[in-house]
């Protein structure tokens, strides 16, 4: 249900290509974050004309709202959202730990109250195939336990014991017309990330993926373990950082190795007036951008930027709580973030992904810091 | 700063062209409500290819926020929003009456204080004319006094009387590179609209609009009114029935002789849930739709409808408060209002009003009404 073949290599970095039943997807690959079936704001045309090709949607909403066999009956994600590219869903594990109310976990899976209406749910390894097969998204994700960071040795150990057993059920339960990729657990821990990978490594998975980072580890302690993790994946399959992060952190990961991400940052910080530019960022409501008539960033050629609205104008809409701010600043940021990895792929193609990437941490680093 | 152009008369409907100096309008023509220099949830680009080439924007808001200066230094409206077609700019008076607060009236203007930080401040006719000339728009609105529905005959009268004085003033303090259009009050009294009408119909204002409709009188009230006074309105200038309304209404009010509208019913309704189609309205968050996959309305030409959004999707987005669910429903409704006034018109041009009118109100009354 999914091919990935790797075209290039640079310094540690890769470019490949991702392909699933609904079309390739170049890597490195940064996928929106489209929660309830939809990114926050956008058309399914605005996301796939920022050049995305793969987004991620959240199983957990999905099961409460509006159902996975409603959505079924609907066609599937596909159809139901009118997203005609790639979809991944997430096993509902984090979400059930972290949005939902007195969440009990246990080795059969989570047991939870919906954030929406109370009623108790378990989330079985079993249950969480069962949700995303009627979902209908491309690449499924196992069931796993992601302890907070800063965890003790002993709770790491059992997320990824745990986590283990639960990859065999999710592969014993999978949908046939999946993709289903397994999660590393173990934190900060080097050497619990890497027996997880041995274990990992020898199931029958589409792609690995990487869990348990920015859940509050210092960064420097996740960059450091990336280091040493990351190349440890396996070297002909996807390999896919979960819930990161800045444009900082993808271009760090990517010269570790790391070929897909996800993360709500974009769309997120969009909302809150915060748009991503290469020399940092630009937080709209400052007063500096009051009659400021230049775009977002000059060079950029999102609708935003490209259709000539000022940072004047964006500033009026943001503080007028226009829901048209929320709309170009996010397309704004999504398109910051493809920019980010088609950079990412022309430099490994070219075999300068060290000194693009140098270059374009510097820059990031380089505008004055501003009031958030 | 305007010419118009009666094209074809039918029934008592007519067919024109009005031109500004940011193009033509076809009339009938609706007027979508960009309170703060955005149609909520839609781009300028959303909103031109509706086929809207005149929208109005609120003078009382621009002038609170971002301030007719900084609208100035940004080359005006057109620039500021990225509008490149028509604009009409209100007076300022209305939302100085309904929305600001301890809002004093007297001979010279209004006195309010601010709604959103409660600063205090004036607007007579000579600053609603500099203001509006400041915002740069195509269209202005001359200051008026716009009693709420029921009012006394005295109050009428007064507001009338004022509304004259003021008609003088605006003319005299308007901006040489706008179109003035004076404001007919007088509720529901034929006798002092037509009164109204004969006072403004003699001074050089390039259009006449008819204020104080649909402020809490009843709706047969408003169309015995309207079928008396639209018709004695100068033929030769656009008439424009202000906040107002109805899909019902609209078709009316083309009926007697009505050129132009502005209202907020499709852009609100639609942040409220409710679509408007040709056999009444589709209120999305009924359980009926849960699992529909038809588009709102099937023969419709929106980026909703045409796009293949299942109704389905779209109650999902509303129930899930999603800001696309706004967005589509938003482009919906004002397809609709644009269909609307194409329809008349195409039907003006063939000479069969009152038989398109006729089938379209008995369509809208025929679909069963539901729970709103």
């Amino acid at each position: 249900m999914l091919s990935f073949r790797v075209e290039a290599n640079s310094g540690g970095a890769r470019a490949g290509t991702l392909t699933t039943a609904h079309g390739d997807v170049q890597t490195p690959a940064f996928q929106a974050v489209a929660t309830q079936a939809s990114v926050k704001s956008l058309s399914a045309e605005d996301v796939a004309s920022s050049g995305a090709r793969l987004v991620i949607m959240n199983t957990y909403h999905l099961w409460l709202r509006p159902g996975p066999e409603l959505v079924a009956e609907r066609g599937g994600l596909h159809e139901f959202s009118r997203w005609p590219h790639s979809i991944t869903t997430d096993s509902g594990g984090f979400q059930a730990f972290s949005l939902a109310a007195r969440t009990r976990v246990d080795e059969d899976g989570f047991e939870f109250a919906s954030h929406l209406d109370g009623r108790r749910l378990r989330l079985s390894p079993e249950e969480a195939m069962r949700v995303q097969g009627l979902l209908g998204s491309d690449i499924a994700m196992q069931l796993d336990v992601c302890p907070p960071g800063g965890s003790a040795r002993p709770q790491l150990v059992e997320a990824v014991e745990r986590t283990t057993r639960w990859a065999e059920r999710c592969l014993a339960a999978r949908s046939p017309k999946q993709a289903l990729f397994g999660i590393v657990q173990g934190g900060t821990d080097v050497e619990l990330r890497l027996e997880h990978i041995e274990a990992l490594a020898k199931l029958p998975f589409d792609g690995l993926a990487l869990g348990g980072f920015s859940v509050g580890e210092p960064i420097p302690a996740m960059y450091a373990t990336l280091a040493q993790v990351a190349p440890r994946l396996p070297e002909g399959r996807p390999r896919y950082l979960m819930g990161v992060g800045t444009p900082q952190d993808l271009v760090y990961a990517i010269g570790v190795g790391v070929d897909m991400f996800d993360c709500v940052m974009p769309t997120r910080n969009a909302r809150n007036g915060q748009a991503f530019v290469p020399w940092g960022k630009v937080v709209i409501k400052n007063a500096r951008y009051r009659d400021d008539p230049s775009p977002l960033d000059p060079d950029c050629q999102c609708p935003a930027c490209k259709g000539g609205y000022s940072r004047s104008y964006l500033r009026h809409l943001y503080m007028a709580r226009e829901i048209l701010a929320h709309r170009l600043l996010t397309q704004h940021n999504l398109w910051f973030y493809q920019s980010l990895m088609k950079g990412a792929r022309r430099a490994v193609l070219e075999g300068c992904f060290p000194a693009w990437s140098a270059g374009v941490l510097q820059a990031l680093g380089a505008g004055a810091p501003e009031p958030a």
